[in-house]
């Protein structure tokens, strides 16, 4: 029964009831996370045979004629190149090999802009104002690296299929301030948003007002399917910018993050040969490789993209439950209370919760006070500022199922009586 | 005998027979390189048994009681920092745990600088000027960096016991765009300088004119000895600085580069604790947290102190021979020409040599073209811009023994010829 056609004493009551249920939770002294994008334990445990593939007998030597052991290969190995121009459908010349997080990657990109400028632009920081434009709701350590640089963050509506690209379009082709734009494409953080081929199309056709103008496209979750059978793909925004007349507008970032340990995977930037030319060439002052011996590794443990997707298959089915059964409680308790929705991703790492305007922030202080930690309440907006109050991001990777399912119920109690609470506010 | 007492006609009769010998070892075809400090092959079979330390059987929950294998521990694995605090002798509180390579942490501290300021001060970016004092000869890398940062370099002379400290004290008290100095206090690169304990505490006692003044202190091979029972030290510039009432001033730099695998190594900066909190701050912009698996790795397999110890003393009984030969070989081809001097250092990775004024591009030339790679005639000076042209860095430990000695025929006899060139311009 949808709540705001109960009577002010039906709510009162049904708020009693959930408020014992909450106090009873509180007592539990639970100690419960739902906030980060984090693999569980045995989603680790996938990847422990790479922590001992190569050994003495190892060949050291690869492609460019070096000790993988040694200085050297600052652009990565043609090996580890060849691994990630297979899963983004790229050439070898269109890769560079980074560390082990692309967080990093796109914070130095960041910063070379800011540095140095993009291919003979003005630094940007000698200008007065840059800004970004950011599909909301998104990922917060995107914002961070803006807020650190300055820079100025405009909120871009997602819609079902990609952001609002009319609004994209204008502001792009108007203001020469507007430097980029950050996109995770594929089950987007935290909307699990699939872009479509019209909004990608449009995406490698815009007019930029500014020449270093850049797309900045996250593809953190390109094969991070929770389904066998159903993995919907995007359009190849590298190969659509060459075919628009914009090869150098975009630098796509991918990792290894997920796929084998957090912080110590490979990660790596897909762009045109003229991108990767200036990366490298800026690159040489800050190292002189990165971990081939993590590159090797990565190669080694996956031969083939079939044994990759094999991989990734196992990823899914540790995980698809957990998303299964979050949604179906979600479902279950709040599918017609006419309080909330949410989203059923098809792959990634989030559930999207929207709660009535004004109750985001107040469900997960709920959820904090009763031992359940959500990702911040306005984290999915720049400046941690969500306008409604309203979206929470939920992360149900990291905890075992049955903590899964006992923080669920936490959050679900919050999620009523917040709701109830901002109800009765207008009886 | 000296070359400048010999006659004009013996004098043109030695070059004659050295021509001879210079093509004839042009016909050899020769492509050797004496240009980087890298270990040689034999130095990495070292550390094999660290690549397979890690396995399923390993403990991977530490002391901060996360999952070594997960997101998380930003600043480091209070393992690592315990070895790096033991071996720069500092509290755990004063480490940051950094990447693969401490040329990236020195890079990055520079360019938070540029980009946020240190401590509140204006960020470098928005700044005139800004000046890097350079101990000369030096790093050719801490020079490119400054060079990406528009830093303008100041040369200071390196002495016996460290750089020139009147000119160093007059410069850092008097310019406030003075906001660094580059030092590798052990060891130089390339004089194999050790700073004595009045330099040391000299830096330690700077009165700087810019608050952000800080001291970037490279010690990047201070458990590099070549002997075992010759083993300078240094006195300790975190506590110095400490005793003299400037804590803040000094940021010291460290890795495993040329212990285990360069470039996958793992880097450490030490610094006041107020110096670290910053830098862990701003670190949060860019990554969630290095490679923590390679960490653990690096702890393994140096338990104690005296495993480290004694795993350096494998690679001084490889390096150590080399280094003899270079200059044994140098003393008994030039001992008495009086036209080169070059250092016998007690560590590190580099003779550093210094030929007639005028002379080092085209020994470094002739070298090239009979297919010996040295390190680039200028490198050891800012701006590659040697004043007198005349120091050349002879990096004695990635070739193997004979090729070693081979490459050091052809380097001496272009020397000479060289040299008896620049004389019978006079005579």
């Amino acid at each position: 029964m949808s709540y705001n056609q109960m009577t002010k004493e039906e709510l009162m009551k049904l708020r009693e009831e959930l408020l014992t249920a909450y106090e009873e939770k509180k007592g539990l002294g639970l100690n419960l996370s739902m906030a980060r994008g984090k693999p569980e334990r045995g989603q680790l445990e996938l990847s422990m045979p790479m922590l001992s593939i190569i050994n003495e007998d190892t060949q050291f030597v690869g492609e460019d004629g070096l000790d993988f052991r040694n200085y050297g290969i600052l652009s990565g190995t043609m090996e580890a190149k060849r691994f990630f121009a297979d899963i983004l459908d790229v050439e070898t010349e269109n890769i560079v090999i980074y560390g082990s997080a692309s967080l990093s990657l796109m914070y130095d990109t960041i910063a070379r802009a800011y540095i140095k400028g993009i291919m003979g632009s003005e630094p940007w920081s000698r200008l007065d104002k840059v800004k970004f434009l950011c599909p909301v709701p998104g990922y917060d350590r995107h914002f961070t690296i803006c807020e650190f640089f300055g820079i100025e963050m405009i909120n871009v509506p997602m819609l079902e299929d990609g952001p609002d690209m009319d609004m994209v379009e204008k502001l792009v082709s108007e203001d020469p301030a507007v430097k980029g734009i950050w996109n995770v494409p594929k089950y987007s953080n935290p909307g699990g948003v699939v872009y479509s081929d019209e909004v990608v199309r449009r995406f490698a056709n815009l007019k930029p007002a500014a020449a270093d103008f850049r797309i900045y496209w996250d593809n953190a979750y390109c094969i991070h399917h929770l389904y066998r059978d159903n993995q919907p793909e995007i359009l190849n925004i590298i190969k659509e910018c060459e075919k628009a007349g914009n090869p150098d507008m975009v630098y796509e970032f991918c990792s290894t993050s997920k796929v084998t340990f957090p912080g110590a995977g490979i990660s790596a930037m897909a762009a045109s040969k003229a991108n990767i030319d200036e990366t490298v060439k800026y690159m040489n002052a800050q190292t002189i490789s990165h971990d081939k011996l993590n590159q090797l590794r990565h190669v080694l443990f996956f031969p083939t993209q079939d044994a990759l997707k094999e991989h990734m298959m196992k990823h899914a089915d540790i995980m698809r439950p957990k998303f299964e059964k979050v949604t179906e409680m979600l479902e279950e308790e709040l599918g017609d209370a006419g309080i909330a929705s949410w989203t059923k991703p098809l792959g990634g790492y989030f559930i999207s919760f929207d709660g009535m305007e004004g109750t985001a922030k107040k469900i997960v202080s709920m959820c904090a006070d009763a031992g359940i930690v959500m990702t911040g309440a306005g984290a999915t907006y720049p400046y941690g500022n969500d306008p409604h109050d309203s979206n929470i991001r939920i992360a149900p990777s990291f905890p075992p199922m049955d903590e899964l399912v006992e923080a669920c119920r936490v959050f679900i109690i919050c999620v009523k009586l917040a709701s109830i609470d901002k109800i009765l506010e207008t009886k």
